[in-house]
């Protein structure tokens, strides 16, 4: 019984790595879409989140199932009550990968601001964010996590430099007002990726050690 | 074993009330700093949010707990896995109110900015919808449900004008940018105490219906 349930904890584990793909994807597509001006790939991400929507609802079927057919014991239950968790991160990391698809459909139509130069930054930053902290959940990686904790340090100063850049902009030139607020609302949304991406690695040590740090440690500005 | 079940759901419950009375506090006291312009007030909302996480954990534990110990069957399953959920929504709830009244005290020193007529009416809207998502929970009530999807739509209509009409305003009078983009910020916040209220609303349906209805209607823009 025991061995059957690992077998199906590591289905749900790489049908959860393959949401995360999809999300990656996702995001790095919606900040080519706006760096490169690509109105094609926006619309993609737009069209394909449908199917990160599909993965969450697949895997919390699959997580339920297993809860009502194994009755893990408390490791692996946590364990999967900790994949239903995360599956709602990812699917709402996806939403902001949509949004910042949108917006970009919006900002270019509006000639270029510059500069805004951490921005450029802060798309990769939250990709990397993504695919370490599913990473260190893949491979119960403590050091891993706590690397994504500083990580999202780095993205919140990214996002502080980019809001107060744009506003300056704004303010000497009324016509960047539009694309202006549109770029801080996607840095605003790298920036929420990056606190999405920081739950799940507090979660990570949180499994791994057993003591809550969720909110001592995290400071969200959404 | 199943009285006793009932017993600790009720407990549950209890609890999830409890924490959704004071999310929905901080966020009237946050819309009472901005529109009031009352420092104080914003103040208690930042350093009461450690109540609310508190809840977070302390309710997580219990559902943890529950599942180890009754092994409940598929209704009951959902139940608490729809609460471990809730209690992430309502957590991310606290966490826009903060932002709100974190956003007050920088709007508040600057002048007053007329005439953001929907703004305020936002507020006591999404109020309303984190209270009625909750009584739907508690009181199974899908009809209840239905009617949060469709404040939620008022609400995204309040959000696309505020957005729009403070645009507006920051484009004649440069002088309005700083407050404008917190204002903007604002509006946001709140649309997303919406967001995260339908997804309550969409997850009583769907516990009661017993079919997914979250990625059909849903139609996220944060």
């Amino acid at each position: 019984m025991k061995r059957h349930l690992d077998d199906e904890l590591r289905k749900m584990k790489e049908k959860l790595f393959k949401m995360g793909t999809l999300v990656e994807l996702a995001i790095k597509d919606a900040s080519l879409a706006l760096f490169e001006r690509h109105a094609e790939k926006a619309q993609a991400v737009i069209r394909n989140d449908q199917e990160i929507n599909i993965c969450e609802i697949e895997i919390d079927e699959l997580g339920h199932e297993l809860i009502a057919l194994y009755q893990p014991a408390a490791v692996d239950l946590r364990l999967i009550t900790m994949v239903l968790k995360m599956t709602s991160d990812l699917e709402r990391m996806g939403d902001q990968a949509v949004n910042i698809a949108q917006q970009a459909l919006v900002i270019n139509e509006y000639p270029p601001i510059k500069p805004y130069k951490e921005l450029p930054q802060m798309a990769p930053k939250a990709q990397e964010m993504v695919q370490g902290s599913l990473d260190a959940f893949m491979h119960r990686d403590v050091e891993k996590a706590k690397q994504i904790l500083e990580m999202d340090d780095v993205l919140d100063r990214f996002y502080d430099t980019v809001y107060e850049d744009v506003q300056k902009i704004m303010e000497q030139a009324p016509s960047t007002v539009r694309p202006g607020v549109g770029l801080i609302m996607v840095a605003h949304n790298l920036e929420r990726i990056g606190d999405l991406a920081t739950n799940i690695a507090e979660d990570v040590i949180y499994l791994n050690k057993g003591i809550d740090i969720r909110h001592h440690i995290r400071e969200r500005r959404e």
